[in-house]
């Protein structure tokens, strides 16, 4: 596949300089196409057998297919709605209370912190945000003691795009360590086996429908299941006690329409194998062109894809003129920062506009 | 609307005797429509902040509307993914633990049971289900105790279709209730404002799209938000401490995709206003007609829409050969009964085809 076919599938790219897959990817016509088609069959007995039977096999399919695309086997993988859904699965699963502490640093989103907070253990944040990369590690581990129950922590850090050095992490550690993926599966090559817990967005860098995700749990057996489905059961009894299901289905919480699979599986599917360097290059090419316009790039070079500089005005408000000018990024609020999101689908031209609609603003 | 009009909406029902609204409703053409439109959407920039703004007021929207239908304030009703999110979010927010007790009945969906087991709770089981109707209220309240925590049962019983008379528990009850609306909301009048807490199903009896429900809380500040979501917060720290949104919208989890929000909202204004007097009707038309073919009928005269009978067989093998028949019915596994869902689109020549079939088997 060419970059201009690979570019031509999504439609919004022929009127937008649409940077913004860090919230939500673009759509492929195929995708949507991919959805109509596999919806319409809800149009006849969608409450039978046949179709019950049909969507436990594409749940099956679909599962296999994301634990490839981060080298797990598929038997600890959970289908989820989200990354904020898996990280609640696991931190709700784990039993924490006062006397406990969980680590995490100072550049994560609230569908992270809000579970963390919520369990009651002692939240110790990890100062990351405004240093560099190669201090992360330091910054992490100094926030580790006895008392923690678990470290939670982004792949990417979604403010600036930084990445966490999260094998070195997972290796320094005796605590559990739960990796938020939301910002890198998709966008950058995955290998989740190492780690203890890991959570991947489809609707993000993976371009499928919105919401869609999954979780890997490397020791399924060991993670109580909190919230309990009726995905989650093997059998029960009357009174609610149950024989979990093999592996990390268990932690399934929500159906998922056929649909959705469907246009999951097809937008992964079309994703060319150079996406990644295509990705890396547009990244830095974002990174330079916005540094050369004279804008004060906080994102170091050769991170995530995402790219994140300080604007002295209001953000929502350049956020809004931007897209009146055709160019799709988002503000971080509370932080001063504009993000561009930069994938394989990204050409010289988006990023020229982005420059060029910063200059008019 | 009339009848003919009513039925002809539903494509299944051209084909099928559709009989299993208590697991998923028939999907209006209409409905499908609906999401098919709104979803073309998404191939514009769906990660910009006009179509953030519009699925936030279109959510708005939705909760007024299921509001309205269940006659509460819109301030109290949650939009969940289904009526098993909405009772992992009551019970896991009510903090239980091993000295307390939860009651519930003999006949509810695991959906409500797996909660409330892994809540830690004693769990105690109110044996209503081989009882008539009429003994269901006494034989609740005598599990209440002064550890009761909490009752949590179905309005009407998804094994047998019957009505439990949650009014009267409510005026008993000192201890919170939660009624699971999974059976009712849509197959029978339903005003949820007496209740602690009513669940809602979008996909059943108001034939929406899979998944979508909501949860009403009578009194959203005094249930703690246990599985926050970036939906849950108005303002919140680095450390995930927060400020909660306004009113039961605290307790949203997921996202709810534009398609979803259209098609629940298309289904909600299909259905006619004569469509609880033509349910009970065709209900009680299928029980007599089963009854009268000599088949063992467990469910009581005038109770919600739901019939069950015993099977001498094996109830899959039934169901199967049913659907080859066109009649799409469910078994209940572990109780040797079948069930029919009866509803405002259902006609003589779908209990015919039913009572057919089973002769035929």
């Amino acid at each position: 596949m060419t970059f201009e076919e690979a570019r031509g599938s999504f439609p919004v790219l022929e009127r937008y300089a649409y940077l913004n897959a860090g919230s939500v990817g673009p759509l492929a016509q195929r995708t949507y196409d991919a959805m109509v088609d596999a919806g319409r069959a809800e149009l006849g007995p969608r409450g039978g057998t046949a179709a019950f039977d049909r969507i436990i096999e594409a749940r099956n399919g679909l599962r296999s297919l994301l634990a490839r695309l981060i080298g797990v086997d598929d038997g600890r993988l959970a289908l989820t709605t989200s990354t904020s859904e898996a990280c609640r699965i696991v931190v709700s699963g784990l039993g924490l209370g006062a006397d406990d502490e969980v680590v995490t640093t100072d550049a994560e989103h609230f569908g992270l912190l809000g579970p963390l907070h919520a369990s009651g253990a002692r939240v110790r944040l990890a100062r990351v945000r405004n240093r560099p990369p190669s201090e992360a590690l330091e910054a992490i581990l100094a926030e580790v003691g006895p008392r923690t129950k678990l470290v939670a922590l982004s792949h990417v850090l979604w403010l600036n795009g930084h990445l966490i050095p999260v094998e070195e992490l997972q290796d320094a550690l005796s605590a559990p360590l739960l990796v938020d993926g939301a910002q890198s599966v998709g966008a950058i090559a995955v290998d989740a086996e190492p780690f203890d817990f890991y959570t991947v967005s489809g609707q993000k860098w993976l371009c499928g429908p919105t919401p869609t995700g999954a979780l890997y749990v490397r020791e399924p057996e060991r993670l109580r299941v909190a919230g309990p489905s009726y995905f989650s059961q093997a059998s029960y009894e009357p009174d609610g006690a149950f024989v979990p299901r093999d592996g990390a289905a268990r932690f399934e919480q929500n159906w998922i329409p056929a649909a959705f699979i469907a246009g999951l599986e097809a937008a992964i599917a079309a994703a060319p194998d150079w996406r990644f360097a295509r990705a890396r290059e547009m990244t830095d090419l974002c990174r330079e062109r916005l540094h050369d316009a004279g804008h004060d790039v906080v994102t170091h070079p050769g991170q995530g894809t995402l790219v994140s500089w300080r604007w002295a005005g209001d953000t929502k408000e350049a956020v809004t003129g931007l897209y009146q000018h055709g160019v799709v990024v988002r503000d971080l609020p509370g932080t001063g920062l504009l993000r561009a999101s930069c994938g394989y689908w990204t050409n010289e031209d988006d990023i020229d506009r982005l420059v060029g609609g910063l200059s008019a603003l």
